[in-house]
Parts: structure tokens; sequence; C-alpha cells
């Protein structure tokens, strides 16, 4: 029976406040490249796999207040980590799934992944675009971004949206679905060079470098002397005051991710509840996985816009499983532009 | 031309904070009993009048933050405070109205009103009832409670509904209306008198005192060992926060009114909004004008409930205009139990 040696990270110790390298580390074990007769299981070796920050809420301690969130499956200290990505079929216990055959599911950090029985795993096939693009604008990131947009959001032409961490995996999409949908769009980043991508490579109306605002309400004013509409809020915390301050009525807040208070549960946004009321504001949290319902609509007018041109996909891709750990701290220190992924070996 | 000195109550100045009787007077004015021709005046003897907490955000000055909000119309110092109730008319320029009918709308704290063309005021059939049913529960206080609970949270029969400000105007019909579908209902309150009366006397599964409660958290843990699925928010704040903590999945907040943060803007709620995320929690304000398009259900519905005996009708009714400014200011010390009314005259 043969077997590889696969080198996978994981934490070292649950992580509280900022994720640092020191917090991980590679490990080893050794991995059969046969199925045993009967099993279901899917070898696969991993070609690219997807970074993103939700990991750390899995990370912490399950006995950290902010973490009494039952639904996020803890991450165990030395284990290997479940993570989106593509690979290739090594064996196969599946009918539906071959040897070197190209695949999309829930992965690993690590080289090789061993997927059981009932686990998301999708036979791939890459449709002539790259396979980053099936771990980001194919994957849970362009998910998240249209199925929050469109169903969450429910858009009507000409409306005003906000994008926060615009020129993150999520946000860059949004913004661009938003303006091909017919919105006026607006979004923030944390440096002048994302601020320059947004405006000038991906056709945001405005956008602007929160780093560099004093008065986050103020910002939020000049660039929407109308009122917002729609918010699609990945950060949480003062930038979700200041969108609810500014919201017109009606207006929409959907609620992808809230980065800024991953790392320090005492940041917390409390926005004004009397403009809630008054202004009859939706607010609502959603996940990716709520939209599989419209994945077959996504994936169609996604592919299309992509053949079109119509749609620039960024992606941020490093190298080598030993480089995963800096990859996913950097979400954190706001190193990436657009979609972190990290390529394991070569196709 | 007959005229009437009309005795009717203003702020004296702008409130921030908790309101005090001394924040009011009595002034009186004349008002003419008849109405030109030509006009669409009409002039009515208010009966009973509607004292909502909400007015208080329309008496804060127009430059405090908190009230940078454009839809609550000021109430200027000195003027008379337009507020819904029943009243008799004495004199009308419009056809559908005539003198001697009962009518209700818009009217004002004071003894006498007149409604301009255009204003909210309809002839009403009293079928019966007691004219303050028809400021109570037959007004915006039943239709806030009706439609926000069925048009905003959605209930499912079964799930679990916690009401704060139980024995409040709206939240009493809310638990009201929530055990007549089939929800389990739990609702807190400032007394143990008004827990024993959400217990005893309106059915309420469970009721707790929550000035009693060291830890809201925990209370709520208590009284739903498996998880809130509807809120239905009065009070805002430290509540709120708890009660999103305590929320099962896709569980809908619907935020009616935040009284506790009305008298102090730097009280402000701060759900955790990883809850939001992972939980898809829906977080929704609204306004009972909204519901206009439901009234009829909502009026149907609730009058078979009121012949049936299965709602109880919970009012606190003070006698005379002079005690409009205690009525008001007694809301925000816990005193009324149900719908606050004040008789200005007897029928």
């Amino acid at each position: 029976m043969m077997e590889v040696r696969n080198k996978y990270v994981s934490i070292r110790n649950n992580i509280e406040g900022a994720p640092q390298e020191s917090d991980f580390e590679l490990n080893t074990e050794m991995v059969s490249l046969s199925v045993e007769p009967g099993s279901k299981d899917v070898i696969v070796k991993n070609l690219y796999v997807s970074i993103d920050p939700y990991q750390l809420n899995r990370m912490k301690s399950q006995s950290s207040s902010q973490n009494a969130i039952n639904f996020a499956v803890a991450i165990t200290p030395g284990e290997s980590i479940d993570a989106y990505g593509v690979g290739k079929v090594l064996a196969s216990g599946r009918d539906d799934i071959k040897k070197d055959d190209l695949v999309a599911g829930l992965l690993s950090w690590g080289e090789y992944s061993v997927l059981k029985e009932g686990s998301l795993l999708n036979k791939l096939d890459p449709m002539g675009f790259p396979l980053p693009h099936h771990v980001g604008i194919f994957g849970f990131s362009g998910l998240s971004a249209y199925g929050g947009f469109f169903e969450i959001c429910k858009p009507q032409k000409g409306e005003k949206v906000f994008v926060s961490a615009a020129s993150g995996s999520v946000g860059n999409l949004v913004g661009q679905y938003a303006k091909l949908f017919g919105c006026y769009v607006v979004g923030c980043a944390g440096s002048q060079q994302k601020v320059n991508i947004l405006k000038e490579q991906l056709g945001f109306d405005d956008a602007f470098n929160y780093k560099e605002e004093s008065d986050l309400n103020s910002a939020l004013k000049r660039c929407f002397p109308e009122g917002i509409d729609i918010y699609f809020d990945n950060v949480g915390g003062r930038m979700l005051e200041a969108a609810v301050a500014n919201m017109n009525t009606h207006g929409r807040v959907a609620v992808c991710g809230v980065i800024s208070e991953y790392t320090n549960a005492t940041v917390r946004a409390a926005p004004n509840m009397m403009d809630v009321v008054y202004k009859r504001i939706q607010i609502q949290g959603f996940l990716a996985a709520d939209f599989m319902k419209v994945y077959a609509d996504f994936y169609s007018r996604t592919l299309e816009y992509l053949k079109a041109g119509k749609i620039k996909v960024l992606e941020d891709i490093s190298h080598g499983v030993e480089n995963i750990p800096s990859a996913f701290v950097g979400l954190y220190r706001g190193n990436n532009v657009g979609k972190t992924i990290v390529q394991i070996a070569d196709e």
C-alpha cells in the first residue's frame, strides 16, 4: 500500500486576538494513496486552497464568550484544518469521481486531503478558466457576494450601495455585481493602492481609504449626499455604525462578516437603534451556504460576465503549504488585494 | 362667531434626558367653533388621547445628535402637540364628516383640535366597544403589535417568542396575539405586579422582572432553554444584546421601539454581530404606519378575538388635560400598565 508524507498546517494553540504566524505549525502525517475496498473515501492532491478570515473564529477557545456559537465547528490544535479548494484525485472509492479528475470541495490546508463519504466534493470542469477562479469567484466568495447582494439586499437599479473591505475577496465582487446591475457604488479599503484599484480597475463610482478619515460619518456623508440604500458589511464596528447613521428609509444592511470584531471581542458595533426604527432599516446576517439554491443562477450569470470581460478577477496567490500561515495572518493586516489563495502544487 | 377657550399642553423647552412634569406647561388659545365657508376644516372636541413614548423623540432639540432623524416631525415649545385620539365633531367643512360624529385620528394634547384637510381623521363606529379601545387596541398600538408580529416576525406555530416591555401598550398585545397564534411566549416587565398580570391575566407562558435579574443573559437562558426564535423589542439596550445572544438560527428581531435609549443618547445596544452573521439573524425596524395595508385584516381579527373574549384589554386611563404631562412622564418611570390614555372630556 503506497503512502506519502502529507505536510499540513495546524494551530499550536487556540488563538485569541490577532493571529500571528507563531500560532501555527507545520505537521506531517502519512497518508495512504489507495482506498480500502467498499470505502467511499476520495484521496485528493491539493492544488489551490482558500484562505478566509472566518477561519479565525473556529480557532478561538470554545470557552471564550465571543465564540459561544455552536455552529462554527472548532479547529483543534495539532489537527488538520479543512478549507475550500481545488485538487486532483489520486484515488477514489466513489463511482462519480475517478482518479485524475479535478475536484472542488472542502479540502484542507495541507498537501493531501482524504474526503470521507458525505463531504462537500464535486467534480470540476474548469470551463477554460484558471483553477484559482474555482476557489474564489466560483467558490464561496463569489456565492457570498452574489447571494448577499441579490438575495439579502434586494437591490433596485439606481440605488446607492456602500461596500466595506471593498478590495477583499467578497467586497470587490459585490461592487462589480452592483455596478453591472445599475447601482451607484462606493467602497472603502485600507490603502490608497486599494482605493485606486477600486476606482480605476473595478469601475467603482467612488472609494475612500478609511484609515485616512478622521470621521467615518462625515466620509460617508461626503460620498453619499443622498444617503445609502444598501450597505454590504464585511467589517462591523464603527463602519457599521456610520453606515446606519447615513442610511435612507428602508435601507438594508447585509452582514457578511465583521472582521474588525473577530480579533477583539470588546469591539462591538452599536448602531443607533432609533435610526433602525424610524428608517425601518433591516440588518440581516447570512452565510454563503444559505444560497446553494441560487447557485445555478449565480454560476451562469458569473460565467457570462467573465466571458464578456465584464468582471475583473482579483486574486492574491502565494505558493507552498508553508506559506499558508503568512497568507492567513496577512488577511488581518490588510495585505491582500482580492481573493487570498495559496497554491499548494502545480497541476 | 362662537369661540371657546382651548387648554392644551405644550413643552416649555426641548427635552434632553428623562422628561419631567416641569418640562410641560398648560397653554390656552381661543378656537372658533365654526368653519369658514369653503374650508375643509373639522373642529373636534377631544374625548380620549393617546400617550406614547415615541413623542419624546419629537421633543428633543433637532441639533442633538440622536435626533438627526429627519422624519420625526419636531414638536416646538409653546405649540400644540398632535397625538392620536378619539373625539366628537363640533363643526365640519367636510362632506363625509358631520357635526356630532365620533371620529378617530390625529387630534392633540388639548381640549379641542382643528384638523385641516388631509389630516388623518376617520369617522368612528365604536362597534359597541368603549371609546378608549379605539385609541389603543384598535389604534396604532394594536396595529404596531399586529403588524410587527405577523408582518415582520413572520411567526410559525410553536416558535419561542420573547417580548420586552410586555405589559406596555404594544407588548401586551404582541404576547396575546402570539399565544393565540400558537407560540410559546415569555415577557419581561419592570415589577412583580406586572409579571403577575402577564402570567395570570394575559396567559403568557412565563415572565420575569428584569429589575430583579443581575444578568439578563442568564435570565433569558433560563426562560428559553431551547433559544429564542422571535424577539419583539420595545426597549433596546442591554435587553436587545441578551436576546441576540440567546437567539436561534434564523431568529428575527422586530424593533418597535427602544425606550431605554430614548432618554440617554449614550445608551446603545451593541448586539454581537458574529451572532447576527452565524445565526443569520434579522433585525428589522418598523413603524405602525407601514401596516396600513393590513389594517382590514388586523381590525377584523382583533374584533373577532375581542368579541370572543380571547384578548384582554389593558388600559391605564387618567383624566383631564392637565394630567397629560404626568401620564407621559409616567411612561418613563414604568408607572403604566397597558395602554396609557388620558380622558379629556365625557362623551
